[in-house]
């Protein structure tokens, strides 16, 4: 028995001793690299917290105190140190979640992977103590990346003027996000990690400068007076300090005992505190520390010692497809220019900024400057593709639509891991893009159905330079090309039988879904149409009439059932007095638990055999409802 | 002939003598006074920016410099500089915006009344301008109220890091955003202002330190590598340079001649600065200098002498029916505290913030922060409202799905200048929010009818423990009492004919809208079931069946025909496989231009006639194909 596997809970982590601890970190790491080597997971981000989570849970009384995690993909050591120690399944369905998770654990808080948050609910669960005069304490463990995104300052802003509410913030600061992190802040940061022995130097001004008296009264008392700015000088802990937050750090964060001597002050202090921890994504594995691009932040499945993937590449990424013909573009088009927030490598655009380093820009975790920028950057005469993944473009909803649309901005989205992603979780799902945006003027919406396609409409995108456009495509591999047998209006023709009952409307990925459900349903002789609208917003003028040729329509989509494209399409055929039934099929309206992609698809209905099923039955009930000479819809006829 | 009016543009101004200013910037207080007080629109915000306007068009070549104006409310002197003089019909149809518009003048770059863009704008403008390699400037006003937007955060970060682009960020600060500025930051700017002279002091230190050697090495020199250091203990704009801006300030915002010499020592400067300006929001108008609550931030049409409004007021606001409830539910339920964003009095607060003000938090132009504090707020114990405009909304989507749905936290959203609100053109309405949150499990939302709806609605919405809801009203006042006939499942039946064959959804306020076009129907012999589902989200589980019993349904809401309300019931009556012809009348997808309520709802279509028109065309149609014999739907059976 390990000494991890004798911690049944964070009471057993306080009578360790000194030695105690340092075994504790090195089983932790060891079994972190075999664990997540096996199961794929977030490894860097965990082997440079393993001590700083050790230091929490000594000094603070989980789940009294409260620990949030930002980004809760570095709450894996937290998991353990809180009786979670089979990672046999993580991620899977049915095993522990990559992130923190209310089920599993009186001691987490906050599910949301989406970063930036927790100094936010850190406020809120501070104030909520202070009105009903609950005991303890509120910490929030925050990224030097995460302190890029809007949401941090609006809370920094927040927690620094109530003086007396205290409020524990630790930054975890890695020098990165998933890559090193950027901007005036980052810069400044580094200035605080340099700087060394602030109070040396003080005592040394004190000592000298008090024997020096001028102007009728001491240098040294001017000085006093001046001494958060001499501070400033040494340590420039300025920016914090400046907002009203007391600043304590520098701490090597993989000293134990520092951390802990630290948090203990922060503690004690009725007020907001800042404690400023330096750590080291990846600690203690060399691979990771050698992997410069992401310190091995997520992995796959791999073997620990050679770090080759155990499952061999599914085939190409989509990911890698819209990478290759962006290089393409830019090289077509000087005006074409690239965003990405703080994930140049994951959306596919390493390529692109190697070949045109000045025609990209990572603009931080902040989703909203991405896209608000944009609208700047399109203003002054450029194209900009903004790069993200589908989740999070929720962050910049209101940006999309004040800044790029209403000012009818030639601005391309484009949304890499969109519809059910699956072992990341509920908040990584990017199921919710084909509906929000339904209500934005002008947009135009793309979901192209295979590699083809995406080239096409990627092009297609980039010449509308008055109305952004969007192609948002899933996390899996690009399968085989999917042809067209014909077009009708803009849509592509998939498939057509010769006298169809049915019309099956396709989005993008769904296209495979929706020939095999044709499939299964010319088996039972009735006979569909497919197509993929390929541009899904808005809809296609060919449709309603096409529609009306049909008894029975379907829409078929990897996004919300809510307000999507089947909703859209009911709009379009209402408008034009096309009454026909229609069915859609989506995501239903809940948070999906993490699994395979395939798993959840499946769970969902969204399989051919429940796809066909349901048209089958709603038929089958019409000719039923039809021969009792009660036409669908003509009840009070 | 004013010297005013004989500025035709910009060009115009840069002739004048600085007794022409003096003249001009009081002609132009004269003129805003006199219209604004005319119209209704902006005041306060606009006396404080008269100086700085024409500073800022004498020192920068407009167009080819490119100006841009947050929450551009502030926009009325340039206005007055670029071209237009014509007040008479300010935000009313056919009138001037009251915001920039690029319609009417190239002078007018971003039109987006949200506040906090203007340097996300600015760092897009800057960087398309280096690629391309346009000369210019471009430059960003924005007040100090809007720093606390996580945007305003973002864009810093990003602009900060580029030390050679120019930029310039001239910060406004009357020490208000609506209603004075709040937080950490705001305490910072005070400290920058109250501060004078460092200049002088490390003068008189630089002269007595050189004569006092010390250690090895001469003191002063010592103190000259901790130069930033010591200006911050005199001048602290700390914060600022930490990041890695250059600051210029504190300037005396109504001295024209300092604000130039510091706008042209920016435009010098090869890189990003901050020109710091202290204003008066009102100055020179005394009563709004008076009017502590909000400095006449906007007003009705006004006497300008007496300030008496000009037209009787309407009627009970929807705002005031709120604020007085939530007093009433305050005091009964010590749980229920209250979020606003920088809008305290405008959202109705204010009584219930007299009354606990322990229990209610500005937290700043930060809508992201109210969503996500609250739902730490709901997780700590307490039942938050958080009180925005619709339009704002927008801004925390991403919180409120993330953050409060799927941690099932038990807020309550209200949402205040829900639907067309008119005067304040394309951004400002709140045409949005029924559709966008379509998406959100869990999410309650109800859209009251009247006053004693909205009281019983907002009780029953704090009752909801372990899910958001969210209720939403219009500007205009609260007309009488809408009482039902009879409850069908969780809906009030407001009407019901003999043998209706059309069954009327009305949602909230478009209950009277409903039961005229009913009356229109019924006169031409077809009669309606009108009901108010009181919650729309989720649709009513006894809507299908009761819509089954109809033969046409038609859905009314004053909120984004796509993806709204109509769309939701159109799913839920294709889930129960009721096919029955539905219509859905609300806001086209579309940006209203300014105007008053009444006239944008008529241009759109939301009148009981058009209504009722459009429901007997299509039934018209109806009885047409059945009697050629063929049932709508049923063409191809």
């Amino acid at each position: 028995m390990t000494l991890l596997e004798s911690i049944k809970g964070p009471r057993d982590l306080k009578a360790l001793r000194d030695d105690d601890l340092t075994e504790l970190a090195a089983d932790i790491r060891e079994f972190l690299i075999r664990a997540v080597a096996r199961t794929g997971g977030h490894l860097g981000p965990n082997l440079g917290v393993v001590e700083l989570s050790i230091a929490l849970h000594r000094v603070f009384e989980s789940p009294v105190d409260r620990i949030v995690w930002d980004t809760g993909h570095q709450s894996y050591v937290h998991k353990l140190l809180t009786g979670r120690q089979d990672f046999s399944k993580l991620r899977g369905k049915g095993g522990l979640s990559g992130y923190p998770s209310r089920e599993e654990s009186e001691h987490d808080i906050v599910e949301n992977s989406h970063a930036s948050t927790a100094l936010g609910w850190a406020d809120g669960l501070a104030k909520a103590r202070e009105v009903r005069g609950d005991p303890g304490h509120d910490i929030a463990v925050i990224g030097d990346g995460a302190l890029t995104g809007g949401m941090a300052w609006e809370a920094l802003n927040n927690i620094a003027a109530a003086k007396d509410r205290p409020l524990i913030i630790v930054v975890n600061d890695n020098e990165r996000s998933y890559a090193p992190t950027i901007g005036g802040l980052a810069n400044h940061l580094a200035t605080l990690r340099t700087t060394d022995g602030y109070e040396k130097v003080l005592a040394w001004g004190k000592e000298v400068l008090q024997q020096t008296p001028v102007v009728g009264r001491p240098l040294y008392e001017s000085l006093h007076g001046a001494k958060k700015g001499f501070k400033d000088a040494f340590a420039p802990q300025g920016m914090f300090e400046d907002l009203g937050l007391k600043y304590v750090g520098p701490i090597d964060g993989h000293d134990i005992g520092a951390v802990e001597s630290a948090l203990r002050r922060a503690r004690r202090f009725h007020g907001p505190v800042l404690v400023h921890c330096l750590t080291e994504k990846g600690r203690g594995y060399e691979p990771a520390l050698a992997h410069e691009a992401d310190r091995f932040h997520t992995i796959g499945a791999i073997d620990p010692l050679t770090c080759e993937p155990l499952a061999p590449s599914a085939g190409r990424s989509w990911t890698s497809v819209f990478g290759e013909e962006m290089v393409k573009v830019g090289e077509e088009r000087p005006d074409v220019v690239a965003i990405t927030a703080a994930m140049l490598q994951p959306v596919g655009l390493g390529p692109f900024a190697q070949r045109f380093p000045e025609r990209v820009w990572d603009v931080g975790i902040a989703e909203q400057h991405a896209t608000v920028s944009a609208a700047g950057l399109a203003t002054g005469g450029l194209h900009p593709v903004v790069a993200v993944y589908a989740t999070f473009l929720n962050r910049a909803f209101d940006q999309l639509l004040m800044d790029v649309a209403l000012h009818r901005c030639g601005v391309t989205f484009v949304l890499d891991r969109a519809g059910v992603t699956g072992a990341d979780g509920a908040s990584h799902n990017g199921m919710w893009d084909m509906s929000v945006l339904q209500v934005v003027p002008g947009l135009r919406i793309a979901a192209p159905r295979d590699a083809d396609q995406l080239r096409a409409q990627l092009r297609e995108s980039v010449e509308v330079s008055d109305a952004p456009t969007l192609l948002r495509f899933p996390k899996e591999s690009v399968g085989p090309a999917v042809p067209a047998v014909d077009r009708v209006g803009g849509m592509d023709v998939l498939h057509r039988a010769e006298d169809p009952r049915v019309l099956l409307v396709a989005v993008g990925v769904m296209a495979p879904v929706c020939l095999q459900a044709a499939e299964l349903l010319e088996a039972r002789g009735i006979g569909c149409t497919v197509v993929d609208p390929r541009w899904v917003k808005p809809v296609d003028e060919a449709l309603p009439p096409l529609a009306e040729r049909h008894e029975l329509i379907a829409v078929v989509e990897d996004n919300s059932r809510s307000a999507g494209v089947g909703s859209a399409v009911g709009q379009a055929l209402r408008d034009a007095e096309v009454d026909q039934p229609l069915r859609t099929f989506g995501i239903p309206e809940q948070f999906l638990e993490h699994g395979k992609r395939g798993e959840l698809l499946a769970d969902i209905g969204l399989t051919p055999v429940e796809v066909a099923g349901r048209i089958g039955a709603t038929l089958t009930a019409k000719d039923a409802r039809r021969q009792a000479g009660r036409p669908a819809g003509e009840e009070q006829g």
